[in-house]
């Protein structure tokens, strides 16, 4: 049992521990569009993020026009199909597999099928000022805390998320239609909207089967 | 301006926002010890994160022990003397830089001054199943937000964290001291106390600079 434990919920909160516990993948969203002031206010909270020697090199993407998303989602969509994505989860899910699979093909399919419902698409992405790109972890180490922050600031304020990388697919095509300069790299897609879903309890290991004291395997005295 | 503003402090806080707008890196810790069940806390919501399909591939590794503490700071203080990075940060300062490297410098130098104080330090780590290991920017994707929950989960319990990766200079003798296993990879050292300094407002770009809406450039019309 978590030592946090937290209810179903559509609810804004201004909880730490129950948007961290709370912080579902959602992909189903209601229509609404969402104030520009509240998204200002995902961003920001982005933006307070440490990074390495506080360069602070990113950039956010607001993609909320509906031609946009709509070719995006079309996009993501078709290359999925041409690649055999989607018609594998289709194929797996129609032969019944065991229960944490079909949950995670049904999440799969449902995030390409619910794509265009999503009134904002963030883009964050890394932007190094010219001769001081970092790579590998040390670029993961400087943009996914800031990522984070994102996530749950949208929980905080009632907004669904779910954190993708289905950029990748369509990338030189997002890169035109956003004109991004050649230094600027997305690093995920995330979709956001009100939720025609639940927040609600995480499914995780227990925190005693990762964490070890003072040694591997080892647990406090009691 | 920031959209939220915060005040110096050094209490705890529950509220998510004023947790993002205050996380200062900080270096001095006065020396009480931690309660066990706050390090709980501060692991189990690091591992409440997000990881691609849920992979949860992380361990916690937690030093509270004052020998292995000690071993260790005066290890990587002993590395960082040799590799000529504290002997040069100590010059910069003497010859009275401008102020934004002072302070950068001040810090780094702090971190060495200060670090047996700290009455813990945490060592978040990659830990996949063989076979199943993530490299690069992917890797960084699925162990950053669960070491962004950490630190925000500590400044929530009013305990001063910074995000260092200080363990590399040192890393066969502590892999040696923790019997960590190959495929157990430290990604960060992160010293936790109760702060001899405050949490409050950070040095960070305004959102707009980094905030392009539908493209490269663009602002909101309002």
């Amino acid at each position: 049992m978590p030592i946090i434990e937290v209810s179903r919920s559509q609810d804004p909160t201004s909880d730490i521990f129950e948007a961290m516990y709370s912080l579902r993948a959602i992909r189903r969203f209601k229509p609404d569009p969402i104030p520009v002031d509240v998204l200002w206010r995902v961003v920001e909270a982005a933006t307070q993020a440490a990074s390495g020697g506080n360069r602070q090199p990113w950039a956010f993407i607001v993609m909320t026009d509906a031609d946009q998303r709509r070719s995006f989602a079309q996009g993501i969509r078709e290359r999925f199909e041409a690649n055999g994505h989607l018609p594998g989860w289709r194929e797996e899910l129609a032969a019944n597999p065991d229960p944490a699979r079909k949950r995670m093909v049904t999440s799969a399919l449902a995030l390409f099928e619910h794509f265009d419902q999503a009134p904002c698409v963030i883009f964050p992405a890394l932007h190094f000022p010219a001769g001081e790109a970092l790579e590998g972890m040390a670029a993961g180490s400087v943009i996914f805390p800031a990522v984070q922050n994102l996530l749950l600031a949208a929980r905080a304020l009632g907004l669904a998320t779910t954190l993708t990388t289905v950029h990748r697919v369509w990338e030189s095509e997002l890169r035109e239609m956003l004109s991004l300069p050649d230094e600027v790299m997305p690093v995920a897609t995330i979709p956001l909207g009100y939720p025609d879903a639940w927040f609600g309890p995480l499914n995780r290991r227990n925190v005693a089967e990762v964490t070890h004291w003072g040694g591997w395997g080892i647990q406090p005295r009691p």
